[in-house]
């Protein structure tokens, strides 16, 4: 039931000596995909010690190249380690043109694995779905087409409690029954219901990202809940116009949304290199949207289980 | 009169959370020039506070992705930065069709700056000519065309040694005349031999780049005598075959090609990941060639003045 945010990148444009440009890498019940690949993200995932082998789906949110310049890198780099396994792009559909160009930086081709692409369409989409969680896409306002996601666990059976197994001699059968919510009515007229041997599912949890986009309050239906939302954070206040005119968010706008959305834990990140301090990001969030935390390079985020579901 | 050669990464194939791609950045009379630019090159040069927009002049010996990946992020980061300055750029022709594609990760067309693109060509020639160095380039035996290059300091005028020019009081126009080499025969007769007044310059330097490369004795013609040898020494001696059969070079074959080339000092680096202890390829190296370094990222080499030339 492991569900962490890894932060691998927090510069936004272009990088510095301490800031590589926007990377997450997300391990869901022990299955990874990783959001955005700037450059540089195969060194992060060296760095941190990510199995990164077993990351088969990569969602790119556009093609500014501080969000996708590492994926030639990364490409390259599971061709040399003989990768054989499928590996699925969910990105702007320039980007298919781009690696199936003939003079694509990458020969994808040529490489010993195949990648499925799958680009991103307009209005709100199920992008990806695996066996306990999917990814949702939804457009952003920026200056070139951009996308956000939202990873949600899938909603889990409730669990049957053990103590009644033994008190009524649950079979198999049985278990799967009371799991699916369906009340036991045995042969000898015996009657179990669902409710008494069960305690109800945690809540499912989820994770958006939101990089890069103007403050863009129609987000908000697409993320309302969530757990932890990343939302990109370039500027602060006073250059508030400057956030506008570049398409991006200022500090307080991006703890605004998470507001609005009624999300639990804000992180920010992708700053501007002109701030030499960053705590004044972390301030100025605050003031509006309590739970908010500063990112950096490797900051690692569990998602925390929630609380028991009332309406089971 | 500085000459310096600062190496940004020193991996071979994919970088690692120590090294980074190969790229090495030189100094030359306050000049920049860079030599290959591996994914995270930009990085380095941040991390090292390399005024990396003053560089002009970016070399690419062959298109291997840890060769050149990072020149993507570098070209955007020039524009994010209003480069208006031109950029040449010497490479293999492929890397042309690569950026000036419709299809290419950077938009070249719609760059704030000019760049120049020089294919390198077969046999030895000059590539690039500034006023105090050249840099020639060179074929080398590699799994895809790949080119090595010499960097060159001019031969420099005698120096007019100070103490003559007040003995004589030598006058603008007669330094001049003794820095090229000519007598000085004043109207009252009096001759002045240049000789006498000047010491001679110190001998030209020179720095020579050699990856990637299978063992590749005809190398040594175009770098004999050079002051600083950079070859590639992926494998160890005991993996002679595997570096034959991969089209790379091992730390002896490096050092044999510096005692052939009677170079002044051998660096080696583009160590493959399987070696975790680098000292054997300098104990290997060093057998053969005693003046050998071994190169980490971030390394920085001065190459320092000859001894004075003694044929003037």
């Amino acid at each position: 039931v492991n569900f962490t945010v890894r932060i691998l990148g927090t510069s936004s444009a272009h990088p510095n000596a301490n800031r590589f440009p926007t990377s997450h890498i997300l391990n869901i019940y022990g299955k990874y995909i990783l959001i955005d690949c700037g450059e540089g993200t195969q060194i992060q995932l060296r760095k941190f010690k990510i199995p990164f082998g077993h990351i088969n789906h990569i969602f790119i949110s556009h093609l500014h190249g501080d969000h996708f310049f590492g994926l030639f890198g990364l490409l390259s780099t599971y061709e040399l380690l003989h990768r054989g396994s499928d590996l699925h792009l969910y990105a702007p559909v320039q980007l298919r043109d781009m690696l199936f160009s003939p003079q694509s930086p990458v020969k994808v081709k040529e490489l010993p694995y195949k990648i499925w692409f799958h680009p991103l369409r307009k209005g709100h989409n199920l992008v990806m779905e695996d066996k306990n969680f999917f990814v949702e896409s939804f457009e952003l306002d920026h200056r070139i087409p951009t996308w956000g996601f939202i990873v949600k666990e899938k909603k889990r059976k409730p669990n049957v409690i053990k103590s009644k197994i033994e008190e009524y001699s649950l079979g198999i059968e049985e278990i799967l029954a009371v799991k699916r919510g369906e009340d036991i009515i045995r042969d000898n007229g015996q009657v179990i219901k669902a409710k008494e041997v069960t305690t109800p599912a945690p809540e499912p949890r989820s994770y958006s990202f939101v990089s890069d986009t103007r403050f863009f309050p129609p987000v908000v239906e697409h993320i309302k809940g969530t757990d932890l939302l990343y939302h990109e954070s370039t500027f602060i206040k006073k250059d508030e116009d400057l956030a506008a005119q570049t398409y991006h968010s200022t500090a307080e706008q991006a703890a605004m949304i998470a507001k609005q959305a009624g999300a639990k834990q804000l992180v920010i990140g992708h700053f501007s290199a002109r701030y030499k301090d960053t705590s004044v990001f972390l301030d100025e969030a605050g003031k509006v949207f309590k739970n908010t935390v500063l990112a950096y390079d490797g900051l690692k985020l569990e998602i925390p289980l929630r609380k028991i579901s009332s309406e089971e």
